[in-house]
């Protein structure tokens, strides 16, 4: 585990951090393979867990009946969603493509169960959202490792939490934290879609960094870095 | 963006995805390249962002002042936690090495903004919480961008955030969602520390997969990766 990394694997972590998209379309209807999808969640359960407490599920759906319902969910959440916009954004919202429920092989709904090896978790007393955070982590992993292997990944979050727990089973105290579509695509865009679309533009690294302090921009102590990272350095 | 990952590519990312450990000693007094770290930063701002909304913000500390207090905080909760647990797994827990605040030549607080691009950002208007796990998507990044840099990472949630907050002057709609330590380390643990503590073991795959519906662990449409699941295949 000391071993370093070479260049090129180091590249293939930057490659899939980069290249990875929100995927809604443009899946093609190859299945994935198992053992495929077994590595993208093997890599999802070895995500770092507050205390170890490995709080994840993983829900794998292929069943069409129950899809179909999510869908729907979907379609009301989008319509209900549209009314807090205003025109022109509106009709932009409304045209673009943002699941793709039935269109890919499989679904993974990722759940978050609070109870696992509690009720003491070791730092989990101070923040107890930390149980939630090690879930996220577990899906950027899923989301990372799918990459890497040439599968799109969409995260739809237009839906309705208590459809997808009736839908699925959930216990009360089980929490759906991600309802995910996955399957081979055809293509990865070269850059977000909303990006794409002139929706949002992406930040700049420098925007979103700050030292010592909220907001402080300038500090003696970073004043190398301060110039470096107004370069977006990285793999741009 | 369409083309394939060779295998070493593929294999740098399960590396870094299985070779990252939550880092609470081992920190060298190195101090980290400032293109090391802004090679960190950038991974962290490309994660995925609900609506492309980026929410997040990276404060940098090296402050011993700052970090004094941090500390402070820390051992004041650490205790508070501690008696919410019997003996003997109490005196176990104290005896654990559970932050390198001042060991490591940086800290790093990951703070979410939940009215950034708003009001209305795209896919947040049913759960709202997706804001927040963008930014947990964000730390995941940050954390094998830094495994692959051989820079150790640990996370303290041991700690109150409003102490954090009145550190770090946040204003009050900002959540700070992780207090990071980074520094070069003399090793990489070969698992978890509370793994070889024998705290708790790691689940098996296969005890977090259901098919279809909560809880069901048998599928007809499933049946040749349940096998497969079993094995606990990949990079283990």
């Amino acid at each position: 585990m000391n071993e370093k990394f070479s260049d090129e694997e180091k590249n293939g972590l930057y490659k899939a951090i980069y290249s990875r998209r929100d995927v809604r379309s443009h899946f093609t209807s190859d299945p994935i393979e198992d053992e495929v999808l077994t590595r993208i969640l093997n890599a999802a359960h070895h995500a770092p867990s507050v205390g170890f407490s490995q709080p994840w599920n993983f829900i794998l759906i292929k069943d069409y009946e129950t899809r179909n319902k999510i869908k729907e969910s979907f379609e009301i959440e989008r319509k209900r969603s549209s009314k807090l916009v205003d025109e022109p954004k509106r009709s932009k919202y409304l045209s673009f493509k943002l699941e793709g429920i039935l269109d890919s092989p499989v679904n993974v709904c990722v759940t978050y169960d609070p109870s696992k090896f509690g009720p003491f978790v070791i730092g989990k007393s101070s923040i107890p959202d930390t149980g939630l955070y090690s879930v996220c982590c577990a899906i950027q992993n899923l989301w990372l490792a799918a990459r890497t292997e040439g599968i799109g990944l969409g995260w739809v979050s237009i839906l309705s939490n208590e459809i997808l727990k009736k839908q699925l089973q959930l216990p009360e105290h089980i929490l759906p934290v991600a309802y995910l579509c996955l399957g081979h695509v055809n293509e990865f865009a070269k850059k977000p879609d909303l990006e794409t679309a002139g929706w949002l533009d992406r930040l700049e690294l420098k925007d979103v960094v700050f030292y010592e302090k909220w907001e402080q921009k300038q500090n003696s102590s970073w004043n190398n870095i301060q110039e470096l990272i107004k370069t977006n350095l990285g793999y741009a």
